[in-house]
């Protein structure tokens, strides 16, 4: 063995059980007791839980956005990942009008391969059919093992929106070669009406920002691709849900028996519109924004129940001085924030509170992303999958701070949350990328994950 | 008294009663019995139904569409509503780009004016806020009589669409000064997509008018508009539901105490899409198309328990040489049918026969239809309103054929169509317009209905 | 024309409309204007609303219950229904076990035909199938004018209560016949394990009334009643609902198609269970007891969205002594209250004041019962009908205080409540039975309404 | 290492993946590769699936019942299930009126004891609270190790049936003190009143069972048990569902977060109700019976959504000289039919053919009811857990005969039935107690389960 991992709990999305775990060649390769330690690291993990690795389904690294480029490049975004516990991160490549998938992938490919701590995947973001030769990519960006697509409902002016024809014939074609479609889901038109008015108004705090896209907006958004990937018979996976009415929605489709997923977000399980008001607003200024209460309870509920199948974290973050320039008008913000170090420590805290189970944080966080999205050597402590590892002590608190995160951003949103119990180590592929606070693996280490698609 | 009816059964939508009706200077005066015939025209009525004149809330006379103008003017189609029991029609005037609505009236009161041979009032369709001092005249319109409105969210390639923040923008401006909102909703995106997919691929046929705009794509329309009227308090008035799914979205909204109205017509309550499979598919193409057998029966199944609150008729017939265009393609094919004199005969055929009773036949063709849109003095046999009156034979069995028709329309999509029960005379203010199967009235005997807003 | 009532404002459950109405014989015989005056008696109601007269569906006179009597007798009873607006009242005659219906009806109508003030009929309560022979007397029933039976599900020791399978008799028996069964919806057992348990506890005060039936045990039986009518295709009458769960039962299955009726009680629409904690809570202890905020809220919805089919008001009072004998033990407070004279003018204050229309007051306080109990002659202002007729000042205002009630009881429940509107005359068949505060009907004009079944 | 099972493909509820797995002292206690196999029997599972054994949470074996006892005794019973996988079988001792829980369990237990071939746990069914000492019992019961128990609410004139009122007590005591309550419903007043019905008119055949108990009947004590456990907040498990309404109600309760499960058996998956019409139809007489194709259709739906939470049998066979009894009158037939060893076969080869994944088969006939009711040493293939195991070919067909069953009864409903897939080895920690069609196990083997309560 190369390494044992001793008399830790391990955590699976329905059970918790003390063993020992023992890795080989990157891999898991037995479960249970009495292994010989010959030759192998071993790390006594008593009192501590032994959890699969984070899959967070949702980041934008060095992402053009915004009139910049998002604050963590891939080598930043992916060391924290390592120290969240993250042991592989999705990035949603964008192709540019006019570009093919393959040649969109690589691209980014090729900025990511020297750089990532971690294994990463992506999804690649489809803005234009080129014709409809887009579509006959489909098949080879399956093959590549990039079976997801993303589409955004909103973005329209800047040129990013598939309309409704686009968008049926994305899911289409996504269901015939086997591939998942993401959508981002809010209403372009009622969001420019709204800025419009607000602006003639003179109301340009960021408050304005939520204002301009509340609940309904995105909800309609929601009610229709839910709508149109039920009536074709398409998967569906919503990413970054944030408003009650779309997600009630989607959960009744999903009881119907559609193949649809939901996927939210920590900030939208921890803040309500209401940051909008404060004077630091503008921090975090996100798309789709924080919604009211009422919207967060029905998150929270439907974490509790299974409803929501994965929680993401849409890392995007910006420095101060980019949202600085939506002082005074939010349409000038950059969307985004920080959220890769943070995903797993919270939702693994909210378990440690009794919010939900350990067993429901690792199905959300790791299970589920790995299983709807076609990680096949991923998302479970399971003999034979990679042994990508996360150590976590229950009895450690951690304040969050930009002082003690491993990105590049000078800001966080999640400033003074402390969070009750804490990873002490990430194991990917059974290589110590992260110990007790520091970040010890090396940029190059990960790997593209090449992933199958649903048939 | 100008004219008794003796003995009939009037009929209100709550109530069937035997007694004698008394009109003078057009209005109806008493209602009872011991009323003096001095200088009275008596008509005795025994046996017998006394129904309030129906009100088609839905027509397109002289209306350029399809590149050809829909084949009856408003004499033919106003004579034609006389014969079927109609008295008062409604009318959509189609506002040009750039033009007011004031405008837009106008204009088509001065066609109207001279030929009406019913009472007629108009919906304004608006195609164009001519940034935004359209709405600026909502108010005069209500002031005018014209307390509705009607957007179309299809026809996107045609320039008659309007996006969503337009819609918005009428929802809110019409909820503020008291009009209506009429939506025809179907979802242009799928359409044309549809249709491009259908012409490469050859098919041609009207079974493919069908294929490209099934169920789900009215559907998807309807639960929008549905979904934006109550997210914004607006009241909402849906032309001509076709369809299941959509149908259950606004039943549940109503239901949820939202100011929603939907309005259904005979052809989706008679005909499936089947008649698209008929060699002479292309006479029935309308839009929405006939949907399945499953929605069908939903209308009836809304039409029984009151969820549906009108019924009218789209009246748009073409000629068989128009329709002919579409021979070979049926996207050539001008859309509509004709059925402003089968609406009342059809319905109270339905009451008859014993699908509804007489009652609700006449609440959904005359007194509904008068409630939505201010017909204050329409829609009911009172004391004080319009001496709008039909006397309905129900032992009297009527084919219909274009030969008996009173159109200028060359065939008719309800030819040989037996229907139990027809209507004996129609009068308009008190003044008999049909007689037993003849036209009696007069070219510009009717009148334009200065109709009451919301508030 | 005996009687003119000139220029007041008519109101159907549909409209209101100025118009007089003539009077001839006890019969509406015309509506209109321009009547001829000769020897009739004139009013004047300009300002005025004229009513059709209320028709109060539950009432208990001289009721033997809880080990005394009911404190009205017929006369107070129907003294008191002519000065609140009630024409009708209907009574609950009670099978004693082995006696028949018909018996129980004659026994019943010798009692009340010297004393009634104003019109009334009879739901016969069914405690005991006397083997079967009861059911044979169904048919008997109908055509003696009693076309509808009440059912307790609850007062199981007390020996009126029917199970399940008696029931389940009694709904296909009524429906073969076309009578309608009413339904006392509670659950008797855990009624009977709250009390014991509270008793033990030495819980004795009226609160505990409540506690010991609340929501849920009214829902329970609701739910089961509504099941078991829907499931065997029988009418239904659920008597004084006052639970939101129950009620939510029922609409869910009214919408579906099925013959359901629902009948709440003012005092359910005025009062929570937070009387029950004042110290004469004694004085409102009836059943089912008043409900929480949320089951009063749901009522009221149902109220105006029309699920609610009926006000009616349970009245049965007891005097002061007979309460305060449950001072120490609420087991042993007579359950009742008084109503009847309260409903049409509570009902009508709140149409008034814009909680709803009077035009749906009057179709909850008489259109509705009269046609869901076969008063062919009752129910509306239509020509051929009994002139039952309410003049109703809105600008009279009134409060409600035992000094001025025509009851024989000596408190109310209703004491202090300021009403909006008032009855100003009550007309029974043309006739003068209540003037502006005073009776000056007699005992014994009341006549028997033979009523019609449901086929 | 005793035993090792070597490249068989281990099926846990959420995955599928080829390991070697290891036991010793009867527990798992590794799984992975390369485990030395010195002293250990070693089996090669290549091409098989390795199970976690089946638990069947519903059995009456040596049942007093219908004037008889099933036909199989604890011998026979256990043997059967270890032939068919089952390697726990829950039994349901029944109180006798005025004796208590642990006399009940005990004397139970020692008959079974000598007898059982696999391990079993109790249910205890409750019919008396003997003046509520049993309720004082049940904290007992649950350290015990029977942290469960039963309630009829049928069979009332069997004096079996428990009222509400004492099923709210046993509802609320099982709360408190960490207990499940079972229930049987059907509503018996509904039955009594059928039968006595069909027996008036010489209805006796065995199509009458069913019509005396059809869905309504059985839905109607569903819904109310659901009301009863929502309402108070008790746990609630619903045993041998077999109707779609009552389904429904149970998943909605499920859906808003309520402690309810819901129990079918292998007979309303593959039977309907047509199966009375047949000449046999008296041997598949159980109760509830088999209901209709829609019944039938929402079980299975429920099945694959995971809104079902186990299969298990109700296994209760007779003799048929038994159900001969009942051959002029259904009401003379024992109710029950064998079913032990026919659950894992049939509930696996439904996923050998796809209906089903084997993981959910897995998850609803052994970890779901482990972890429901306390098994904590059952229930899945993870280390440190009982070594209950089956060996199970995809490949080997089957077909049930009373022949090749190893019952003691002489007839089977499941005679002629093809399976897909079979198993080959059970295991009962770690002991080989069936092999390939042949019983290897011994009378006394099987142990007591003592369980652990919900908290």
């Amino acid at each position: 063995m190369d390494l044992i991992i001793k008399n830790g709990t391990i955590v699976t999305p329905l059970e918790s059980y003390v063993a020992d775990l023992a890795v080989k060649g990157g891999k898991i390769v037995a479960i249970g007791t009495g292994f010989s330690e010959e030759g192998a690291s071993v790390v006594d993990a008593k009192g501590k839980l032994i959890l699969p690795g984070a899959i967070d389904a949702h980041t934008h690294l060095a992402m053009p956005f915004g009139g910049t480029v998002s604050a963590d490049s891939y080598l930043a975004g992916t060391r924290a990942a390592a120290c969240g516990g993250v042991t592989t991160v999705f990035d949603y490549p964008m192709q540019r009008k006019g570009n093919g998938i393959i040649e969109t992938i690589e691209t980014r490919k090729e900025m990511c391969d020297p750089e990532a701590c971690v294994d990463y995947a992506f999804h690649c973001i489809i803005t234009d059919l080129n014709e409809g030769t887009i579509l006959d990519e489909f098949e080879d960006a399956v093959e590549y093992g990039v079976p997801s697509f993303k589409c955004f409902l909103v973005y329209k002016k800047e040129g990013m929106m598939v309309d409704d024809a686009t968008l049926v014939k994305i899911l289409l074609k996504a269901k015939e070669t086997g591939a998942m479609t993401n959508i981002h889901a809010e209403n372009p038109d009622l969001i420019d009406l709204n800025i419009e008015n607000f602006l003639k108004e003179g109301k340009t705090s960021a408050w304005y920002h939520y204002l301009s896209r509340p609940e309904f907006v995105e909800a309609e958004a929601d009610k229709r691709a839910v709508h149109l990937a039920k009536s074709i018979g398409a998967p569906l996976y919503l990413v970054h849900m944030a408003d009650k009415e779309g997600l009630e929605t989607a959960i009744e489709a999903k009881r119907e028996g559609h193949d649809i997923y939901v996927e939210t977000c920590p900030q939208y399980l921890e803040f309500t519109c209401d940051v909008y008001k404060r004077e630091d607003g503008r921090n975090f200024v996100c798309s789709p924004p924080m919604k009211g209460q009422e919207s967060q309870d029905a998150l929270w509920k439907a974490i509790k129940s299974g409803d929501i199948d994965t929680v993401a974290t849409d890392h995007c973050p910006f420095q101060s001085y980019e949202k600085d320039w939506g002082k005074d008008d939010f349409t000038k913000i950059p969307n985004g924030c920080a959220g890769v170090e943070n995903l797993y420590p919270y939702m693994l805290s909210a378990a440690n509170e009794g919010k939900i189970t350990f067993n429901r944080a690792v199905e959300l966080c790791s299970f589920n992303p790995a299983k709807i999205f076609g990680c096949t050597e991923k998302g479970s402590l399971t003999v034979g999958k990679d042994a990508d590892i996360v150590i976590y002590d229950p009895n450690k608190d951690f304040t969050i701070s930009v002082e003690n995160m491993h990105s590049d951003y000078d800001h966080t949103i999640w400033e003074g949350k402390t969070l009750h119990g804490y990873p002490v180590q990430t194991y990917v592929r059974g290589n110590l990328v992260y110990d007790n606070g520091e970040f010890v693996g090396k940029a190059g280490f990960g790997q593209f994950v090449k992933r199958v698609g649903r048939k």
